[in-house]
């Protein structure tokens, strides 16, 4: 099991009478995962602000401040603790078994323009066996075909802008592995965390953005980025693309500094493990 | 009241071993919309389907086809009893205050790319008074801006390019308008139906798109492309954007006819009458 | 040498009390190509026309009609003599010594946007020695890459999208092949001809597009597509892409049949040989 | 009459073995310009270059360069005598009429696609009398739709992201106006010039882009930035689009500064006097 230690601190300038925030920085409530304890503190006397929680167990803060310096300061204790199966024996479901729910993931959106990439992902994937071999494959093709490079996208790329131009940020190769996987009919979903073991050389810890494919009735994380360990990867905000689940929407004229992100695992040679790579198939959603 | 007599011929050829159908076809079943009586057949003895409705009243068909020729009749009476009320009574309702159920409809989607258009959007829309007036103005400047040409688009046809081009099918219509709403943080959605009212000269009566936008805490329907009376748009799949509510998905190799619909209304000088245009805010959805 | 038999018909009617023509028909003038005869006959006395010869000595007819009907024969024995090469005597010629005329065949134009595919180009040729060969590679990947369709594409479909679609017809192979070329710094264009030797399942006897590519001095001719007999291809018309080298471009309002197109070869067992495939480097062009 | 004294200074560092350059910053030699005196110095030992002018007058420098620092100093006396006419006796070339120079920049190009432009630009302008005031009608509507801010855009931004997005560079006003010229057959190109007379605040002196309309038998210039005094737009380099244009294409690995441009206009209340605004159509094209 893993146990992190998780702070955050964000800080604004808002420039227009009010301000509204949606942010999804809590981390989720699922069976896989828990909050042990969590604190959240905001510096404006001005500020209201309600926190919600929706049917996958996704918290959602909406938040109004007045003009003038707003300043989050968020710490939680996560615990996790990873359903885990052998990928050999996790299929596929065929579509006509999908429940309503997952079959709503092999729709295109926004940045994932699967309706496009059918014949291309078809010549690359369609003649393999299907099972989370396949979904892997289709990780490990987007790792080698696309380039970290920060800061080499925007807000408006999208995964066909990443297969064409073969460079992006983590966000860049999830949509095109989502893209991917939905244009073999394979449901998948965009997720955000936090990015545990990347190198140190890419910056200071960061969310992170990461794949669920539905397998075998559940849903398995996939980091395509292959920047951080997956195991440590806690669990915020699902959507089907990052238009969905971005950590912060912001309505108002608004100033920001980078948030500043903690992520500390706890191990103690016996319950609390470090986060460390499997080649196991693991999942913390709500099934 | 409106009481509508609806059928459906549906003629498709299963080339491969088998087929996967997803329909939405069905009338919703919300507090302004029933189903009085339906009846549905399907001719191949070896098909196998399971109906299906969701939280929001949406009733979807999947359908599991043999190789060889396939058939669905389907007809049903359909009364719908609209809400109704007067556009200078509703307001929009304030970003913080929307339910978490209209927010997900404020984000960019697949064909709706909300996020480029801002300040398109804001340079018509954002000066003028927040209400029922400033959605119909964004209904009606689509309207002028757009010139309906029947086989104008294509399946990958988003907002982006109905600007652009200025172009386009009912669904075009419905796409442009949902993005610019979104773009001036007006909730807004797709929603199809039937053409009730539409010129015969655009051909038979076929499937229909049009706009939802959430006001005054409830799903108000605009009709874009003009071509049909909203009164008489009987409701059938919600959706972000035709991604998600498109009338038939297929997997699988199939060829297929044109769909053969009907719709007629009851009309007894007395409790049903014929659909009319109104310039009243009308609803059919679930709130 | 290939002696080739070319006719056209064209059939028009104009709408519009006049409308402008700029046509791209006519055989080529050039070292390797000639015109033993040919002969134009418009049927509409009100129209007005002139031929006008470029320095690459590609012909354009610009005609101006009245309204009513209006056809054109044309038919013309064209006569070509191929420089050949053999293809490990075909170097690249470094950028710094690329003539004007040809440097500007390696930046982006409208239907080739190579400035996007720098990456994915280098991925897949940048290792591989420069020459000949090199772009022998792309070409065949391009048409590894791509399956032929009818009507797959739009007036719009550009190598960015066929490189996403995979499907295409002739044009859109020799915009990605261009597109891929000129992002490896090799100079790449766009050229019209007529599609000799292509499997009559396609269609009747139609225009064709194929690619040249500079090397070793001299622009060498390549099939993307793989439809036609290269030694066949009558020279018509070249540019960057499509934008620049349409068959026909017309002003006003005019419907039109398909062009009806006749091309004979002639053999005799002696000087005059039908066209047959061959590896080594062909080029008609004017240096 | 004008006269500018311009000075450049460029400097880089090669990082590979060798790279190319190709420099598009000397003064063009047109009727209307000429370059009264000019000295260009390279630091590096190493270096070897070679100046071309093609037909326009335009000139280009290619540069081989060794890896290490690469410093270019350049500096011309400039003298411009504007052609100028009345914008009411100005008229619009038929199509059938135009010169082959012109018509080639009717067609679409890299970054601005007139093709997808058609309607647009027709509902805009289609019913307006043909005429330069036709022409400055569509500069004034872009410099109104399109709002200026520095670091807006990007290499791959083209006429229709600007069209829908609404903001930009000088190069995309430049680019939106092109392609609505030509979407109503106005052929009009891309020229490269500095910036006189610009604003201080949005940066110090810089390179420019702006447009030249084919009017009246000769190139008109507009700057549908309104960011410069078209008077002092020394005139640099001329293509379908930026594409085209660049002041610098670089082949190698290299970084860079930003360039040092200076322009100073003499003035001696005789024969040499400062740009200012005017509403007469100006020229420095080559005819």
């Amino acid at each position: 099991m893993i146990r992190l230690q998780y702070s955050l601190e964000l800080a604004y300038t808002v420039l227009t009478p009010s301000a509204d925030f949606f942010f999804n920085f809590h981390p989720a409530f699922t069976p896989q995962q828990s909050v042990v304890q969590e604190h959240l503190s905001v510096n404006q006397a001005g500020a209201t602000w309600q926190l919600q929680q929706d049917a996958d167990g996704q918290r959602s803060l909406r938040l109004q401040a007045q003009s003038g310096p707003l300043q989050l300061n968020y710490q939680a204790t996560v615990e996790m603790r990873h359903y885990s199966d052998d990928p050999e024996s996790i299929a596929e479901v065929p579509l006509y078994q999908l429940p309503l729910e997952a079959l709503r993931y092999i729709y295109p959106s926004r940045y994932c323009q699967s309706d496009r990439l059918a014949a291309y992902a078809y010549d690359l994937f369609g003649q393999q066996a299907p099972g989370y071999a396949r979904a892997q494959a289709v990780c490990n093709w987007v790792q080698q075909h696309v380039k970290f490079r920060s800061n080499s996208s925007s807000g408006t790329t999208s995964a066909v802008d990443t297969l064409v131009e073969c460079v992006g940020v983590c966000r860049d190769f999830a949509h095109l592995m989502i893209a991917m996987c939905r244009a073999i009919n394979l449901p998948a979903r965009f997720v955000t965390g936090t990015d545990y073991g990347a190198d140190p050389a890419l910056g200071p810890p960061d969310f992170h953005a990461y794949v669920e494919v539905y397998l075998g009735g559940r849903w398995y994380m996939f980091d395509p980025s292959g920047t951080a360990i997956p195991m440590g990867m806690m669990r915020l905000a699902t959507g089907r693309d990052a238009a969905d689940a971005a950590f912060a929407t912001i309505f108002g004229g608004v100033t920001s500094d980078a948030p500043r992100i903690g992520v500390v695992a706890e191990h103690d040679g016996g319950q609390w493990q470090l986060p460390v790579h499997t080649r196991q198939g693991l999942s913390t959603a709500l099934v």
